[in-house]
């Protein structure tokens, strides 16, 4: 498989794969970077939805100002794959993550990372001196959900350390909702969002009165993309799921009202295949937990027509459950079908491959080159 | 990193990682054949948890009659790794998979696969005279799940329908019991499970007043090692688990009267350190759901020792969370925990390598060879 199956139709490739729609995936990728500059905000799309070096160059030609990556071994394979221009979204703790850090930094001068300690800082800045360089930082601001950051009371205090650093560059802060993505009511995540992203508002005006560098506020998901842009200060959305789409984003999309989210399509899908068809109103599919991450939203069939809208059900580890129910006919054994999948991110981490396909053909195989970097 | 960790404590690794602790893999191998020989049955250990060709050596090299494969691209992985006699035990059914199994089955003539349709029969049997080979095959049969197999009242039938294909040989059935293996009261599983084991084995009894040769009759998993063996036409054991052992597994040995599980111990544990430290009663770890895969019990701590037993939860795709709480002192950032995980199966499927520790150092890098192949 892998690179014979270009010319080949998505449904004659082995079960389970992974299948990336080029059409869909550049539409959701202009649509958005059309909406940040429309907002007047630059887009820096996080790679750790899709885990592939060849998608974050479709989004830096598109118009992105670079990517996020969540870990330092993620950076490294981005700076490999030809992307620079990287903010790292966590902090960056031990010194072999810091060597790390700094050994991409050597490669690409343009390469962020956040922070939420002073002594992180301090460690940080003795390494990069060491190495004669010097490290672009965020802030990060704890928006209430306790997993990274410092509380807004204690911004102003680290950017002023972080700003005596020599090996160390103030670049501004970030303020990263995760807690909020996914509240399924428009007004009341519009509420949230905008409460939180205000706080952190007043702290790029209190660092700015303090004299201190504050020229980047990154924040925003795919739940917030054109909440957050409202708030004058948010210089950049770091976005990710929108240029995928799963079913988590979708029942969101659905919940809101007029046709938010109904822009960005789903431009990838799971092929899964009959294995075993004994039961009167199921049959049994080859991808189970271990193919299709078993966390968010129900996955949900599209391909075959009459099966469109069914539901997907974990059946263990190596199985899933499709219930047709009494009324229609179960899929036959071999039957390929086609699902979008529950939440994009982890499902992605599982593969090494993505499909690339046009018109159901498959026209290119891209490396997840970032797959199971987690370190 | 890699094979430069060799000689070094396993708590400098880049976090996360998966630590092997080989001393107790060794163990929990060696007891699971000497409780399989005291029983009279082979072991065919399931390498679908591990994912490792290295430790199915270790098991055959221990006494283990062969190994079983979930998928067929695991079964590949497997014969690349010296590994033959190879139990495919789900139905391979796609013409794209029997291709790869007849691959396999090339190199490795012991290599069999089960299957639970006539019509998949004729498929297998067409494509391996084609090829002047001769597939063995276990008739699957449904436990009650639902999931794979026929059955109990279609097994004679799909049994004589396989016997009269030249190009395979019926070497007997198949029943694993997969939603009993975690039944947590033992008296409860062990009559479930004899109950569903019994019923498999007037099958075993039928084939043979049939005159259908049935050498095989594979089953059981961890949870029912110890009751599955009482039933004397049982040959061999497919038990995954208990090599590397995890959270679900341990709670499981709890829960049951006696010393049962006890005698197994974990072997593979998560090594994850502390990135954010700026709460009161909580930090966050490196190892979020990409990395510990979000499924069974909760993940624990075993070191450092004054957090034992300490539980992890999840923090998102990318972090973890440790509440110690506020009588106690939270870890310092940059601190590595080691933890028990969840389900040890589809974590180790996140990872490419398991670093194998002896004392606590270092000793060999092994490659997750099947990682991925969910194919």
């Amino acid at each position: 498989m892998s690179r014979d199956a270009i010319g080949r139709s998505k449904y004659e490739l082995d079960t389970p794969a992974l299948v990336l729609d080029s059409p869909v995936l550049k539409k959701n990728v202009a649509l958005m970077q059309a909406h940040a500059g429309s907002c007047g905000k630059a887009l820096r799309p996080h790679a750790k939805t899709h885990k592939c070096s060849r998608i974050a160059r479709v989004q830096i030609e598109a118009g992105a100002v670079g990517v996020c990556a969540a870990k330092v071994s993620e950076a490294a394979a981005l700076v490999d794959g030809g992307i620079g221009a990287v903010l790292v979204t966590s902090p960056v703790v031990t010194p072999r993550k810091i060597g790390r850090l700094l050994d991409c930094l050597e490669r690409a001068p343009e390469l962020m990372t956040v922070l939420d300690d002073a002594a992180n800082a301090c460690a940080l800045d003795a390494a990069a001196r060491r190495r004669g360089l010097r490290l672009g930082v965020l802030v990060d601001l704890d928006p209430g959900l306790g997993r990274t950051g410092v509380s807004f009371d204690r911004v102003l205090a680290l950017a002023r350390a972080v700003h005596a650093c020599d090996g160390l560059r103030l670049r501004g802060i970030q303020c990263y909702a995760g807690h909020l993505q996914h509240v399924p009511k428009f007004e009341e995540r519009s509420q949230r969002s905008l409460a939180c992203m205000q706080a952190a508002a007043r702290c790029v005006a209190q660092l700015r009165e303090a004299g201190l560098p504050c020229e980047i506020f990154s924040g925003a998901g795919t739940g917030t993309y054109d909440i957050d842009t409202r708030i004058p200060e948010v210089t950049e959305l770091q976005v990710g799921s929108y240029a995928l789409m799963d079913a988590e984003y979708v029942r969101i999309g659905s919940a809101a009202a007029a046709d938010r989210f109904t822009a960005f399509q789903p431009a990838l899908t799971l092929l899964t295949a009959v294995i075993s068809a004994n039961q009167a109103t199921h049959v049994t599919v080859d991808a189970g937990l271990k193919a299709l991450y078993h966390h968010g939203d129900t996955p949900f069939v599209v391909y075959p027509p009459e099966l469109a809208g069914v539901t997907y059900d974990w059946f263990g580890d190596e199985h899933g459950k499709i219930v047709v129910g009494e009324s229609a006919a179960c899929p036959a054994l071999g039957t390929v079908l086609e699902l979008v999948v529950s939440h994009c991110d982890p499902t992605i981490n599982l593969f090494e491959e993505l499909f690339v396909v046009r018109d159901g053909t498959v026209v290119d195989v891209w490396p997840i080159d970032l797959r199971g970097r987690s370190q």
